[in-house]
């Protein structure tokens, strides 16, 4: 993919995934509580998740069916909500104690800690809902279909991935990790939601885990993780503030296990150049021409050759 | 049912309930996290909505079947998941910050807070992971059935019910709400989630809202969840702290308005049996056997006739 035709493809997915989340996170909330999950969600973050579901459910040939193409905008906003619920809850005063997240007040700032809770809370409630619409709801996705979605989003989300990850992220503050632990982390706390949104573009198509492109996607899936906590940790060790968004150099303020402070900055890029190299290589053996991989394969790049 | 034979069918259900929380609440979540929502969800509490789903499936029939057995155990989890994370959400200093629930220190004093809101964060994922079985998994519960009961546990727990009520809940301290105002909170704060455990336990047979028998198995639910809230208010209004094994009169202490406040004492006794006789009188209109709705009629009894 030329990066003209990167940005089109991109620019037509966000802006589908923008306008869905408009429409299916209710201004209607009652108690100033959808005000907060707007906030928390809408306009906001690079929507990495919300574009790998696209490129794999695009790549299995998902997006020829009017019902593939709904699940697949349904998935891509359940795995953005989980995220911004996430980051919401994470950037509370008990847990990072962020005021700043994308040159704007965090949710608690702007609404209270308790509104902020209660936002997340609702947001991974919102998740399931969009996952699983009713008759007139959803252009008839199947409820195989549904279940599948909510069975690899739920997994992806909970203790054996990001909230799993996220408490050993907590108990590691001010501790000597090795390198194994902090893979473990990092394939939990953000490697899992990833890795579950190339699942989840490829169940768009009916694929399953019997299915032969299944293990080269998740394993597509599993690199570009890693990956892309490595490249966040050489770039919060490289990068000002406001290339970033958000505070810079926190992580190894607070004494937490990075990839830099475990391998050295050199260590780190050759790390991630390793694992693009393993992404593509996994994309090659899903069998699928080079022309539906083609956002995948673009997507693995942007990840590791990024500035924030 | 006379006392004698609920006692039996109750803890049976509880038994069941509780070891089927013991296997599929991880303590082998990593960090401490498998621990705090052990600590959350097990052992505890009235297991109202665990009873409630289970009525509810054995009313209709659901219980005939291996599959329907096994859906309507994992109904009766989730929502005791759902139930338990929420108030280990709500026990935290940034809402009601309470530090004793049924006698034990609540999860953010005995874990810290933002291990407690992971553990929230983590039930409530483990809530859909628990719907929806992978192969191997859950004795054969069929995807359509899986999603319906993630589509409605969902909608129950999100900005349209639970997490939209505490919203409502959260803005009204020190404001005067009218009745109708009041209604609405509990309706979606306690009321949906316990509305939600009929549906599901119905949905274990195949009932869907197209069945004769569903809208009045949810009118049952609107009847005693409402009732059930103002049973608590009551309650909180004349017993003893030991007796309700939480702090009593906090919530009038905060100014917050309560049936009590509104109705007075008579009149929210009042308004309570009048509910009681609403539940009863849809439980006439299922066209089911009073045999088979014995434990929703007497579930009714119960939540009104009740000490604590």
């Amino acid at each position: 993919m030329t990066p003209a035709v990167y940005a089109t493809w991109s620019a037509d997915v966000l802006a589908r995934v923008e306008s869905a989340l408009h429409e299916w996170v209710p201004a209607s909330a009652p108690a100033g509580l959808g005000e907060a999950m707007r906030y928390g969600v809408l306009d906001g973050g690079k929507r990495l998740r919300a574009l790998l579901v696209q490129a794999a459910a695009q790549a299995v040939g998902a997006l020829d069916s009017a019902i593939g193409t709904e699940a697949a905008l349904r998935a891509a906003c359940a795995v953005e909500l989980i995220h911004a619920y996430s980051l919401v809850h994470d950037d509370m005063p008990c847990m990072d104690n962020d005021v700043l997240r994308r040159g704007k007040p965090t949710v608690h700032v702007q609404f209270g800690e308790a509104q902020a809770m209660l936002a997340g809370d609702a947001m991974q409630a919102l998740a399931f809902e969009v996952l699983t619409p009713d008759e007139g709801e959803g252009a008839g996705v199947p409820a195989a279909l549904q279940a599948h979605l909510s069975r690899l989003l739920a997994r992806a989300s909970g203790q054996s991935g990001m909230a799993g990850g996220q408490a050993i992220d907590l108990a590691s503050v001010g501790h000597a990790l090795n390198e194994a632990t902090l893979r473990d982390m990092h394939h939990r706390k953000t490697g899992a939601l990833l890795r579950a949104s190339v699942q989840m573009g490829a169940a768009c198509a009916g694929l399953t885990p019997h299915s032969l492109a299944w293990a080269p996607l998740t394993a597509y899936g599993h690199a570009i993780g890693l990956a892309f906590q490595i490249v966040d940790d050489v770039l919060d060790a490289t990068q000002p503030s406001d290339t970033l968004g958000k505070t810079a150099g926190k992580d190894a303020d607070a004494n937490k296990p990075t990839y830099v402070s475990l391998l050295g900055l050199d260590g780190a890029r050759q790390e991630a150049a390793s694992l693009l190299q393993q992404a593509h290589d996994a994309l090659g053996q899903t069998g699928l021409s080079t022309a539906a991989l083609a956002p995948l394969a673009a997507l693995a790049e942007r990840i590791v050759h990024r500035d924030h």
